[in-house]
């Protein structure tokens, strides 16, 4: 295991704005306050939604897309630095009006509305290929 | 984006009361610690559960009912002011005996076994209503 | 409600390792930086897992089984004291390859990759056994 202390720097709440891009205003709150690196938890809803799904035996990504408005029940992430640019890594788990639940790495989705908790850390995250899985992992 | 900086006064742990309600102990909680605004997440299993969907074209929730037991898989949410009192803003994902998931905005639920952590801030946050999603948002 | 404010002594991210169980290697972190109580939240992915369902009438747990690579979409729990050994108590929110959810309570899984926020604290957390719902709580 790989594992290193963190110092935070900063603590952040903030409220996503309606119309715009889920994963890109977390991205935008990190440029914000200046963050190579935090971790995040938020809940809202959206106004649709695509989900990336990552096959082990191909080493890729396929989409999978919804479009209609999905509750966020759950969304946990981090933000670090990927060719330069900071990378919200964006887990959610969306549900539609009859309850049922649908999971897994968001790509984008529309926000509807969405509150967020952000920790901002001293040391940086940088993330960089790794062979065995072809993720860009922090190492 | 709106997002303020919030400094963390104290930082908890609780394990939430047999029989009683999900939301409404994470509320007392907040009460008992004299928070006006915190960050929690949570897990556990309920005895039953209400979900409340809000329908984006409506601007208005509905309910759905489960009446079994059910494991929280995830909650994350947030205490704030709403109209003077303090409201615990809750997202659930809940399963049922088979690994299935089900998973939305919590209204209420009976607890079988929860543990919370909860960072409660220096400064309050209050909900007002916005005109665009008719929702009680953070301003 | 039993609660208690707690010290958090260090914050800690870490990378999971491809091939080893998920919950045995956030206990392994728990023991590499001598913490006796923590919270974490993580997301990752897995090639398989086995989650574990309490039956609230027979207060026994039932296992059901994946065998298939499968998102951890939101990952919560925290560490503590069970009969003297490190437990990392942890539920997750999996998904599969056409975004279904999958819940609960997880025993072991083998990590593709996973990322993890660990806050270890000052007090220690003790389970012991509740003769209400016949599991190890804090008490």
């Amino acid at each position: 295991m790989n594992y290193r202390a963190v110092e935070t720097t900063e603590e952040y709440v903030a409220r996503l704005e309606t119309g715009a891009d889920w994963r890109a205003e977390i991205e935008s709150l990190a440029e914000a306050v200046d963050a190579d690196a935090a971790w995040f938890t938020a809940l809202g809803a959206v106004q649709d939604a695509e989900l990336w799904f990552y096959d082990q035996d191909e080493c890729e990504y396929h989409p999978v897309e919804f479009d209609e408005p999905l509750e966020v029940a759950s969304c946990t992430g981090n933000v670090s630095r990927l060719e330069g640019d900071r990378f919200a890594h964006t887990h959610v788990v969306l549900s539609d009006d009859e309850g049922t639940a649908y999971a897994g790495h968001l790509n984008e989705a529309t926000i509807w509305a969405g509150e967020v908790h952000m920790r901002a850390f001293e040391e940086p995250l940088a993330r960089e290929y790794d062979e065995t899985t072809e993720l860009d992992l922090w190492l």
